[in-house]
């Protein structure tokens, strides 16, 4: 019962299905990491085993180490005080500008005007553009600005998706398990129905077509009007990186029960073992092949700048793919994006330089390569190490890293660490997680907030932050936490 | 019916509240003058009878001719090349920099580390505590950073406020009209019941208790569980500054009658006849005055960078302040925001930047407030010129400016036209409104878009657009259509 009787807004009366979501990414555990950070800050973490708190909790690269690559922020530094484009010479003499960053800022303030300007709600043509002949390029297949809608990073986009989608209590969303959990939170607001299908731990988390057939029938035999299927590839949290047929399978299964297709596709450049398929790719592939069966098929796919060797989180930017969309749906999702008028400008322009990077034999290009690959390697070997360092604690079970952000170890806790957990009310690997963050100071999100398997446990944790120093304190934890429940 | 039936979204199929939504402000008009724009850059207008097109349908003042504040724009430049930060010297010998502006960058950075890291859910703390500074100076009364959450644009705060108070169909807020769409349209997506009560034209559009009474009085009568009372101040579209009796008597309101206050006051520094007197400041006034008669009225009020003499719409920055809320309520809007990451890290600094200018004797502080006021004398200048064609064209009645950056003319129409309107399947306001595009090139919004009592026609126009050849424009379309269809 709130204190309060006499407000209008308490638990009991706000909106049911905002309280029933579940947004573990940043929840108690975030709190109390950042509550750990300012403490810390302030010099009162004296008392605390730990001198700074790692945040391996969330995808954020730039809170780490990441340094965001120099010709994306020269154009950017350009866009905030255009200004400054009177003083070329300077800053090619002085600060170490190309001039190919001075033609760039200068392109784009002409398509945008001022990037304290609203854009078109979709974002502005031009750089949509851009969008288009990155897809093209990357797909082999056409792509058209009228299909790309920008967007406030690629959380937004799939909030306007499930908004179209989701028309009444009764439909239904796939959502692979364990998922990133926008999805289900998404679900949960919508007061739309999660349908969930689990991804094969086994088979390096791809999908199971036999899984996702079960689910369905499941749902439909329940009265669900299923309507979509989400897919995240490169996988959060799994890390997974799908194969081809995997995708090919999904594609005929959404083609045959005529499903919206979401493809999550935010880590395409995240790929450390095999090579990064759209699902534009492999659904243009298919209507090749088999002329007049995929013709249907609707696919919505998502990018953004907060991954890849980007990384630019804060900068909000993202975009959306529709194919095969009704024209009158595309309106209306026109219609709702506009209701919040337009993404953040300088994000867009972030996407333009990520999609259109500098080519070989333009001045900015030598510098370019060198940080992409260097951050690209980076990531990689940052990944080994952890998976490195998994290898080595008992009950804790773990693929190579394929892609994406992240590790995902299965953990076998002892059964006295399970009676524990349930005496302080929490999942056993979130009484684990919460264990690690005390004992360390290392944030990570426990498997419980993605969804497992009944019986499994897992964490979740990015490979961003630098050195080997935390790997050694989450090993020495283990250690001492299998020693104290053994 | 779709072409496609055997598609998975159709207009049939997909969420029908997102389908019933209207937003006018993007719509229809608007899509028709930026196929004009287009045709004019690409060499294909020479048929239209004007060579540039005036977006005077949205209030986007660096689209038009306002320039962005100087000492803004130059830290965002430091922020988002922070490389620069080693060249001081070179900036403010040769680039026109000050000292204050690389003191600002550097504490902005050491706040957030980079723009394009993610931040807190809630925003940057550091940029909170200086928005409740500003507040504090604004009102006399304390206000505290953890009541501030930055926002994506003023729009962002207000789609949470109406997620979390919506619990069910039933659930009705309390609209002003004519108000700008993002209340109705929002309400329509959430399928709640928008309850308008009408302000009054004959009072310089300001509120009236008993038209809110008998308003809220017919909604509970059919059964609606009203929650909140949403105002716009200085308005939008109507241009209007509240005074101080009024202000007062919808915190009465709904206090007696405990509905939640949604205060929209985006357009705070947009005044130009009186003072402008937040709700915050009137809610702890009666608080003062009337101990215990107003301690549980919940408040938030929102304020962004779009507008004002900041004008940073496409930056997308913004804040929600929450006075008198359940703690455990705002635990859930914390969790709420959290599902979309963050708000634009630039943006958030654009935030820092409006609330906390140059002070006077700080090196950017003259050229500070030369701009400022420069912007602000413009807007009042143009508000005067548009208001003066007005006077002088037939059939037309507005109020004097007030504030905000619109004005609302009451427009009456002959017969014919609206018999012509009619037969074109229009309101006569959207007639007139789209012969006025096709005419001058000039896009206004209709009345209609806004909502207006019943027999009353009405059109929004921005007065941001530079000179007076556009108002010429418009004065010379509205002789011809009224001579048309006298």
């Amino acid at each position: 019962m709130s204190s309060k009787p006499c407000r209008a807004l308490t638990l009991e009366s706000m909106n049911p299905y905002v309280k029933e979501a579940q947004y573990a990414v940043r929840g108690e555990l975030a709190v109390r990491s950042e509550e750990y950070r300012a403490k810390l800050a302030n010099g009162e973490g004296k008392d605390l085993p730990f001198d700074t708190v790692i945040a391996a909790n969330i995808g954020n690269p730039q809170q780490l180490d990441q340094k965001p690559i120099t010709f994306f922020r020269q154009v950017a530094s350009l866009l905030e005080n255009p200004l400054l484009l009177e003083h070329e010479e300077t800053f090619v003499k002085s600060l170490g500008y190309k001039s190919d960053v001075f033609e760039r800022a200068r392109w784009l303030l002409e398509e945008i005007n001022s990037v304290g300007a609203y854009s078109q709600s979709q974002g502005a043509p031009a750089i949509r553009e851009s969008v288009a002949k990155y897809i093209e390029r990357r797909d082999g297949y056409p792509a058209s600005f009228q299909d790309i809608y920008l967007s406030n990073g690629a959380s937004s986009g799939v909030n306007t998706l499930m908004n179209v989608i989701c028309a009444s209590p009764n439909t239904g969303v796939m959502v692979p398990i364990p998922q990133y959990p926008l999805y289900t939170a998404t679900l949960s607001v919508l007061n739309a129905k999660c349908v969930p299908y689990y991804l094969e731990e086994r088979h390096a988390w791809g999908t199971s077509l036999e899984a996702i057939r079960t689910s369905y029938d499941k749902a439909v035999a329940e009265g669900t009007d299923v309507k979509a299927i989400a897919i995240i590839n490169p996988g959060n949290p799994t890390g997974a990186s799908l194969p081809a047929e995997d995708i090919q399978s999904v594609l005929e299964f959404a083609a045959e029960k005529q499903l919206v297709v979401i493809a999550d596709e935010v880590y395409q450049t995240n790929v450390f073992i095999g090579e990064f398929i759209s699902f534009k790719k492999a659904l243009r592939d298919l209507q090749k092949e088999q002329p007049g069966k995929f013709d249907h098929v609707e696919l919505a796919s998502l990018h953004s700048i907060s991954k890849g060797m980007v990384g630019e989180c804060g900068h909000r930017g993202g975009y959306l793919e529709l194919v095969g969309f009704d024209p009158e749906v595309a309106q209306q999702i026109y219609k709702y994006i506009s209701i919040q008028l337009c993404p953040p400008v300088i994000g867009q322009c972030i996407v333009e330089v990520m999609v259109n990077p500098p080519k070989e034999g333009e001045p900015s290009y030598e510098l370019y390569k060198k940080e992409y690959d260097g951050i690209f390697n980076g990531l990689k070997e940052r990944a080994h190490a952890l998976y490195d360092a998994f290898e080595h604690m008992e009950g804790v079970e773990c693929d190579k890293p394929h892609g994406s952000m992240y590790l995902f170890p299965t953990i076998k806790l002892p059964q006295k660490a399970i009676e524990q957990a349930k005496k302080e009310n929490r999942s056993p690997d979130e009484f684990y997680c919460f264990r690690m963050l005390d004992a360390t100071g290392v944030c990570v999100v426990a498997g419980s907030g993605f969804g497992q398997k009944e019986g499994t446990l897992h964490f979740r944790t990015t490979f961003l932050a630098p050195g080997t120093e935390w790997t050694g304190r989450i090993v020495q934890f283990h250690k001492d936490f299998m020693a104290e429940f053994k």
